[in-house]
């Protein structure tokens, strides 16, 4: 009854990490990757590997970086059945001279974040990757706001120009219904017919894994989760409820349940994330999440109407 | 780019009244249907009149019993644009003998819900409701529970017998996934083509949305939400959300929204609802939500691999 080729990419540290500019507690980042292990997920991504030029380390946390020093303390001692270690990097914000060759380095996979206009900074830096010795992925971030006349082109140039095993349908702003899960799905497919298709869904209007679901229904095989949903904004789709859905006996939910109780809720003191208002209203107009981040900090976080108005005039 | 049959019922007070024993203040119960009036949305349902012989008004509130008087005092007032005002009878709890002449009643609609064993007694009540002069619909409870072939009789039945403008897919344990949904909705409108079909979907996977949507995209044209999901245990499809989707513009939404902030959200002090681990758990594997719900009133609320593994046990 299962599908063999659906792999599950944890990133909750990495997507966390746009919640507390990746200040994440080593031992937050052990657990994490140790839960990962024993529920015998596919691949546990660790972190931005983005560029010290262009993000201040005295602001950001190691998470951002993903220094292999950073890295071995994290994973060392661990034991790890398979699980593959992976980092992002976005297109516009990295270096691809901060990739070392694969072989000196306990990364495995390199996904490249992208917006469609980035496409040929992605490809750059996946060219080098691969180069170097990485397994890659392209995510395509945003994805609701872009045409089909420019994501089109830019996925030939994928197919073409790139050597990842994905490529993914990002719906970075929690804006996406079934119908266009499977529209984008379907359209990937027939563009970039030489790899997987991955998706990444956020929860502003409590669909991310209903839409992880969808793409999973139309044949995307690289799906990603965070353990409780943890994630920017609204949060992104709970491991917890993926590996209930998969029915892989390889996969265990015990031990993400007990990294639910020890170690996710546990963050919830520091950071908030999950379904509220403002970013279901962000949701439904398709806009970033960065105005209801925002709202949520002032004294204004309960006036609904008045940031759903606002919303709207500026949506005209 | 609406469908006009789409028709929204609101059940926040008959649904989160299995929260609280339906003990809701006046005030409570007059500010949601105040704003499901404003909002245009087309139902609303304010409790369950069942039978004072099976339920001790000592124990339960007054909206479980939705006597005229207790209606009349939320109702009477507030400006109605045509927001139809509804109870439901449990058909194994209530006694048609409590179904006063329409005519003499606040109430538009009577929604009859019941299980499958118990369908004889659903369509004498609803016999009963029709006669006096009232809508009815016939809301089939526990569905993912169900075989087809009890199922589809019971179907065929309310097709012959009854006389309803709905038959609903009701998922009390919130376990069902899209294509279940789709299956469902089809086979409704196969067996009983004379009626619309409705869903009534439960949160406790983060579907409770989607599977609304689902099922408005096989064509179901009776929708149930609660304001911000409020409900049983992980609760309902939130009707933010769902008037967010619609695209009819009779509806608005800005009385939700004041109506989450000023009425719902400050309820949390006092229930408890939403997406928790115990309700997720009994969700994927398709049990009722009672033993999740005596497990969070006990000391061992957040031990999730005890309590899964002992669902597992029970499930064997």
């Amino acid at each position: 009854m299962f599908r063999p080729q659906i792999k599950v990419l944890d990133c909750t540290i990495r997507d966390g990490g746009l919640a507390n500019d990746s200040h994440f507690e080593l031992q937050t980042v052990r657990a994490v990757y140790e839960a990962c292990c024993q529920a015998h997920i596919d691949y546990v991504e660790l972190g931005y590997r983005n560029s010290k030029e262009m993000f201040d380390p005295k602001e950001f946390g190691p998470w951002r970086f993903c220094d292999e020093k950073d890295l071995r303390a994290a994973t060392d001692g661990i034991e790890n059945p398979g699980t593959r270690i992976s980092v992002m990097m976005d297109a516009h914000k990295s270096d691809p001279n901060d990739i070392i060759p694969a072989d000196e380095s306990v990364v495995d996979t390199i996904r490249i974040a992208t917006y469609v206009k980035d496409i040929d900074k992605a490809i750059a830096i996946e060219n080098v990757a691969h180069e170097r010795g990485y397994e890659t992925t392209i995510n395509v971030m945003a994805i609701s706001t872009e045409s089909d006349w420019e994501l089109d082109p830019a996925l030939e140039q994928v197919e073409k120009e790139a050597h990842v095993v994905a490529c993914y349908v990002v719906d970075s702003f929690g804006a996406l219904y079934s119908e266009q899960v499977h529209y984008l799905v379907q359209k990937y497919q027939r563009i970039v017919p030489s790899c997987e298709v991955g998706v990444h869904m956020h929860n502003n209007q409590q669909l991310a894994f209903a839409n992880t679901i969808e793409g999973i229904i139309k044949n995307a095989n690289f799906v990603d989760g965070t353990i409780y949903g943890l994630g920017r904004a609204a949060g992104n789709c709970p491991m917890e409820l993926l590996l209930g859905f998969l029915k892989n006996p390889k996969f265990d939910l015990r031990p993400v349940l007990d990294c639910v109780v020890e170690t996710i809720r546990p963050l919830q003191k520091e950071l908030e994330w999950g379904y509220m208002v403002p970013y279901m209203i962000t949701g439904i107009l398709n806009q970033h999440p960065r105005a209801a981040m925002a709202c949520l900090k002032t004294d204004q976080r309960d006036e609904y109407r008045e940031f759903y108005n606002k919303m709207l005039e500026l949506a005209e």
